[in-house]
């Protein structure tokens, strides 16, 4: 009997995703070349239907790296001579915040307690900072930043970039473009693909960017540099040879995704992340880690158990549901639950079941 | 019908691929977590391998990135602060030392002429290079450097890291890995896996001098530094999410490789490449490009030809027999056939009738 995966990270795969595996198997799709006519049409499919679905402006382009870990580096790398700005509340917002650091650039940060998230106060960013750095939906917690923080900052500072980390939150957060210069993720959590894939959604001001700092004598790295990432992009093409079948996959299932409709992935989002707080809200063994309401996030659900995690875990596991492990030093204290796209309300509802028979 | 891929770069998958694929999604492979044990035994499993296919000492490492171009960038962040030198005969081995030049490093190269290879000449390296850089098999052309060319390098300056690129040759050469520091490769072309996903197989030799330039202040990259994938891969794990099922994928192949043994693949190399030089050599058209037999690529065939290399390459896709253009300036005078493990015997011989079916 197979598992059902409700694990924050590599994830449940979209139900979609084993049958273009094999079409693309039957098609060859691993064996066509990558400056192809062919490679060419799939990544404009999966730029295209990423756009549709994710209201993307013409103004971005949509890039591809080898995970989103990747883009911290290549966005300080491109995007920051000096100094940047990062709102760090947990594991994975640290390490964004740590990989400007070891890439020399004075980095700032702005802490919030675990399970919480900073309020904005923009007068605290200096004016020297020229990049700042947010954590949507910090996975190792459960707690996200709301939009509307993210746009207060933007507000006060328009001249500054802002990046977007929201890697394990798309397609489901309806985040206003043109408040924000990067947004990126990848694909093994929202959209439910096989790991190995980074999505970079960048507009014009970063690239100016990076032009100006290579102008300025910066290294701004090689193969996956904006200019050169995006000179290739400009022809659906990627510099290196990429993860054709990931590309591919990401293209068809955008497509399932649009096809569903994005109104109704947030609609049965909201619906069952609403069933899943609540169900930790009375259960006598656990609770919610974020007590804000409104950070908790949708997507990653974390629950803090005055019981053994692991033996929830195990007893779950009796019944082919795999949640996830507290992260880091939590491990002891906290379950996480991943509440993407792919899993069913039918399938959240056997989940909510599972954990209510655990006493 | 299936076509069969004698392209040199994304090629055709081994052919116990599609099969392992399947037990991959039958097992849900691509949804278990990075950090779980099963994880760690998919990575020991392909390292584990991989050593015993290329006969890899103990004292190296096998690490994983998300592409061959990556640890272009990767060894001259981590074993160059100053000064680089390189074997220049193509496109690729031209991308390498470029790619030194863009991390404002000094990159000195010795060049040699399309199709041929430098002699090894070590009185021309300076005592202040740090790192000598070979592209083993240089794909643009179907050049291949002898590997006693490398030796004697080594012999000549033992003191110098020396990095050999054997992106579109392993598993054939028998490298001597006690005389040299880096090889990498990308799993796409002689392994015949969907691309994504570069592996380096790199010695204590590269990680001390990484280590040194971190102590010394450079900046040796974020999550892919040499320390920091070490210290992962030491627990069989990777810093970032990688490609799961192109590792899982690796694991598979190298025990079917193995099974087959490495001296049946080289032995059918060697006969295979015999054939398609032979065929070219008394074919109307055609005339293998690389002058010098002692340079003859095993792997990557390139044939110059005095009729238009589409219609030889649409006359051979009619009878779904696909093989490479020419590489870049070279696209309308050469034809590329890769002679890679999962072809086999057979495959080449209808190939060989195809070609001489062209008048």
């Amino acid at each position: 009997m197979k598992n059902i995966f409700f694990t924050p990270g590599p994830a449940e795969l979209y139900f979609t995703v084993g049958d273009h595996i094999k079409r693309a198997l039957s098609e060859q799709i691993p064996s066509i070349s990558h400056r192809s006519r062919q490679f060419e049409d799939i990544y404009r499919e999966a730029a295209t239907n990423l756009r549709l679905l994710l209201a993307i402006p013409d103004s971005f382009h949509v890039l591809f790296t080898g995970s989103a870990t990747e883009i911290w580096e290549r966005l300080i790398q491109n995007c920051v001579a000096e100094q940047s700005y990062h709102y760090v509340n947990g594991a994975f917002s640290r390490r964004f915040y740590e990989t400007a650091e070891l890439l020399h650039r004075e980095a700032l940060l702005q802490e919030a307690p675990d399970g919480s998230c900073a309020s904005p106060m923009p007068d605290k960013i200096p004016n020297t900072t020229e990049l700042i750095a947010f954590t949507q939906n910090e996975t190792s917690t459960g707690a996200a930043q709301p939009l509307e923080d993210i746009y207060t900052i933007r507000q006060a500072h328009p001249d500054k970039l802002i990046a977007v980390d929201a890697v394990s939150t798309l397609p489901y957060p309806a985040i206003d473009y043109s408040q924000v210069d990067s947004v990126f993720f990848s694909v093994q959590k929202g959209f439910g693909l096989p790991a190995g894939l980074g999505v970079w959604v960048v507009n014009d001001r970063c690239v100016e960017k990076a032009q100006q700092l290579a102008q300025e004598g910066h290294s701004i790295g090689t193969y996956h540099s904006l200019p050169t990432l995006l000179a290739k992009a400009r022809k659906n093409q990627t510099p290196e040879t990429p993860n054709v079948l990931a590309i591919y996959l990401l293209a068809k299932v955008t497509g399932d995704m649009l096809t569903k409709g994005i109104n109704q992935i947030r609609k049965e989002t909201d619906y069952k992340a609403s069933l899943l707080y609540h169900t930790l809200e009375e259960h006598p063994l656990l609770s919610p880690f974020v007590q804000d309401k409104k950070y908790r996030s949708k997507t990653v659900i974390v629950a803090d158990s005055t019981s053994s995690p692991s033996d929830i875990i195990s007893a779950l596991k009796q019944a082919h549901v795999i949640i996830g492990s507290g992260y880091g030093n939590y491990r002891q204290q906290h379950i996480r639950i991943a509440n993407f796209p792919t899993h069913s309300k039918e399938q959240v509802e056997v989940l909510v079941d599972r954990i209510n028979a655990i006493k």
